[in-house]
């Protein structure tokens, strides 16, 4: 299978996703919680139509592989697995439903673990933007190539943060130029990677495989470096119930936010 | 003047902004500094060429306003003044020179104080949302009557949050249920209004009244409750050059919030 096979299969089940899920935007039914999904987390009505018009386009790709989502879990579409399609069929559920306009769709293909993603793909379904990278070949967003930012003094960072912890704050609006949380982790890696921010920390050991397994090879594709919070390189299984902490940035403050992080 | 030509006055502002900035969404020479505004930070070009396409419509109107705005502070338009229009051409610069999808016109219309506003005015540039409310007659999104939550217990709360210092956080991802920062302020409160979010907190001293004015008229006619850090309501000139703490709520979490944000 070609890279742009695969590119043309994800533009495929994000494009579905968005037809499926346009009535839904910011309707009170969208929110609502059908049952609990595999990742341990609320299934809401948007999270479901969404990964069945996902299921749908890849039982009728014909190809075979291992499907993870959220919702589901893990389901084997056709015979022996090619490949692993990791999927969150909306990142930023919260927003989507309430008619914020900041929600994705990431796409990872891969092997079994976080360290063999081949391909991701990240569409940002509010205004179409897509981020999209292969191992080894760089990182694109709307086919022009992109590049992480090379600030490296902390007082000058743009950072996406969710590590809020009560009593040491080591990242904050007091020693950082711009403090953001969008709400949608696969998104706003991409904003890293593109170079637009500098930094993205979570800390709260919430982050899932499926929100980002397609970012991580978007953004070391454009130069930066994700790590674990002890500055290990990311190695786990590609299973939604498993949770990481993220600290990932431009690779130039990496050292820096680490330090900082094992303070907080 | 009645209340539908102010809308109507507002609804043509914010389209020839809409039209004006569509070409500069995303493009780097949109975040090009011109020189310092009236408020005291960076004039982009984007706040230019839509503050710009504000005056035009407003000159073309006819009637006699004081015009207030954050680039260029002041202008008389016409005779002797029937009504000050309070502007922020482009809140959420940063979001819109970046084409990240959320950033927003606010307008309010009054005399010469913060807590004489009787028209607001806010419309979501990205999905064309907008907010309006008119003293004493409630708050609407697209028509729609609005009203704030009714959540009162911290743990529980979903909170826009900009009060960030290194070693006293009183809200944060551990104690509230939800913390997100999208950067625009105007918009923002619109989402406490709405109930989407329960509180609005900006401890910086650095929002000014053409960031809040517009919403907050929307916020207290939505049932909600805005006031400084030290729960004293807003009473503060219609000058660009004034810097706010604000606390903002649905009111039943006020007092609350106004005990840990002293702590902080």
């Amino acid at each position: 299978m070609t890279k742009s096979q695969y590119f043309n299969l994800c533009n495929d089940v994000t494009s579905e996703i968005k037809k499926a899920v346009s009535g839904l935007i910011g309707k009170p039914e969208a929110g609502v919680t059908l049952r609990m999904g595999a990742d341990g987390t609320p299934t809401d009505k948007i999270d479901e139509v969404a990964e069945n018009a996902a299921i749908s386009v890849l039982e009728d790709d014909g190809r075979s592989m291992l499907f993870v989502s959220e919702e589901l879990g893990e389901k084997r579409i056709g015979g022996k697995p090619e490949f692993t399609f990791v999927l969150d069929p909306i990142d930023g559920t919260f927003n989507a439903v309430n008619n914020i306009p900041f929600y994705c769709v990431p796409i990872a293909i891969g092997k079994s673990d976080l360290s063999d993603i081949k391909y991701g793909f990240v569409k940002n379904l509010v205004n179409g933007d897509i981020y999209c990278a292969e191992k080894g070949k760089g990182a694109f967003l709307n086919n022009r190539k992109i590049r992480v930012s090379n600030v490296s003094e902390i007082s000058k960072l743009s950072v996406l943060s969710y590590s809020h912890r009560p009593h040491a704050m080591a990242i904050n609006n007091h020693n950082v130029r711009r403090v953001r949380i969008y709400g949608s982790a696969g998104l706003e890696l991409c904003y890293v990677a593109s170079g637009i921010f500098d930094a993205f920390i979570d800390m709260r050991g919430m982050l899932r495989i499926t929100d980002i397994a397609a970012s991580k090879i978007i953004l070391e594709e454009a130069g930066g470096t994700i790590t674990d919070d002890k500055g290990e390189l990311l190695h786990t299984p590609l299973d939604v119930k498993k949770r990481v902490n993220v600290i990932a940035s431009n690779g130039f403050v990496h050292d820096k936010l680490l330090e900082t992080c094992v303070e907080e």
